[in-house]
C-alpha cells in the first residue's frame, strides 16, 4: 500500500494533468475561433471525454484519502482544495466545448471585425488559467494574486467585446447569427476567466489559511 | 461540545437554509424579467450578500466535521456532497443575480413576444431546483432521477427560445439590445438547470453510491 505522502502526490500530479488537458482544450478552442480552424475544435470535442473521466478519477482518489486517513490540517486543506480545483478545472473543459461548438457555427458564418477583443479576452483568460495552475503548484502567493487583478481587467474587455456586437448587430440583420456566437464565446472567456480567480482564491487559502471569497476589500 | 450527528444535522439544515434562499433569490428574479418588477430584482442584488455568507459556514462547518472527526464511509459522503451542493447553490444564486441585472437593463426596453419561452424555460428551471433539493432532504433517488431526465426538455427550450430571440433580432434593429438580454436570461436558466441536475447526481451518488455523472446512457 502506498504511503499517504505518495498518495498526496499523485493527487497533485493528476490535478497537473488534468489541468494540462484543459489549457490545451482552452487554446485549440480559441484557435478554432480565430484562425477558423475545423480540426482543433473538433480536437477538443473529442478530448472532452478524457478530461471528464480525469475529474472522476480525481473525485475519487480525494474521496478515498479522506476516507482511510485522519489528514493533519494541512493535508485536509490540500484535499479540499483539490476538490474544488478539480470542479473548477472539469467546467472550464466544458467551456472550452462551448467555444469550439460556437466556433464551429462561426464557420458557416462572414468573418467579422469585432473578432479583434476577442484574442486580446482569449490571451488574458488563458494567461490567467496558466497562473492559478502554476500558483497551485509552486503555492505561490503572489502569483495567485495576480490572478485576482487580471479579473476585473477580463470583466472591462467583456463589456467593451458587449457593446461592439451590439453595434455590429444593429447595423445589418446578417450580422446577428454571428455577434451572437461571439457574444457567447465572449461569456465563455469571461467564465474562464472567473474559474481561474476560484482556482486563485483556493491557492491563498492553502498557502495563507484565509478565506478571500466575497472580500472584494480584502483583494490588494 | 455538540455530539457529531447533531452537527450533521446543523450541515443539512444550514444546506436547506441555503436552499431556500436560492429559490428565493430564483423566483423574484424570474419576476422582475417576466413582469418588469423593479423591486424584486432589487432584493436579489440586496440578498446575494446573505447567500454567500452561508456558502461560507457550510464550507467552513463541512471542513471542521472533516477534520475533527473520522467520519464513517455514509457521513462522509454526506459531508463531501454538502460542499459540492453548497457550491452549485452558491452559482445558482449568482445566476439569479445575473437574471435580475437582466431583468434591470430590459425596464429601458420595449417589451417584445419571444418572451414568451422565458417563463416556460422559467417554471421548469425552478421545478428542478425545488425537485432536486427535496430529493437531497428525504434521500429521494426517484426524485434525483427525474430532476435529470428534465433537464434535456430545458435545453430543447432554451434551443427554441435562442431561434426565436435570432429571428426577432433579425427583424429589426431596435430589438437587438433587448434580444441580447432576454438571450443572456435563456442562458441563466439553462445554466440553473444544469446546476440543479448537479444536484440530483450528488443526491443519487449519496444515496445509491453510484456516480452518474457524465454517463448519459445510465440515466433512465
Amino acid at each position: 500500500m502506498k504511503h499517504f505522502q505518495e498518495e498526496l502526490e499523485d493527487l497533485k500530479n493528476l490535478l497537473l494533468q488534468m489541468g494540462g488537458l484543459v489549457e490545451s482544450a482552452i487554446y485549440r478552442s480559441v484557435a478554432a475561433v480565430v484562425e477558423k480552424d475545423t480540426d482543433q475544435a473538433k480536437l477538443v470535442l473529442e478530448n472532452e471525454a478524457r478530461i471528464n473521466q480525469t475529474e472522476i478519477v480525481i473525485d475519487e482518489l480525494a474521496t478515498r484519502l479522506l476516507a482511510l486517513q485522519q489528514p493533519m490540517a494541512t493535508d485536509l486543506r490540500f484535499i479540499t482544495a483539490a476538490i474544488k480545483i478539480n470542479n473548477d478545472l472539469e467546467r472550464m473543459g466544458d467551456l472550452a466545448v462551448n467555444i469550439a461548438e460556437r466556433a464551429l457555427s462561426l464557420l458557416h458564418e462572414p468573418a467579422i471585425r469585432p473578432c479583434i477583443d476577442i484574442p486580446q479576452m482569449a490571451t488574458l483568460a488563458k494567461s490567467m488559467v496558466r497562473r492559478s495552475l502554476d500558483a497551485f503548484v509552486r503555492g505561490d502567493a503572489e502569483l495567485a494574486r495576480s490572478v485576482l487583478l487580471s479579473d476585473d481587467a477580463v470583466d472591462d474587455l467583456r463589456d467593451s467585446t458587449y457593446e461592439a456586437l451590439i453595434q455590429f448587430m444593429e447595423k445589418d440583420p446578417e450580422n446577428v447569427r454571428p455577434g451572437v456566437n461571439l457574444m457567447f464565446v465572449a461569456r465563455s472567456l469571461e467564465r474562464l476567466a472567473d474559474h481561474a480567480t476560484n482556482i486563485a482564491e483556493d491557492v491563498l487559502f492553502l498557502v495563507q489559511g484565509v478565506d478571500v471569497r466575497h472580500h472584494a476589500e480584502t483583494r490588494p
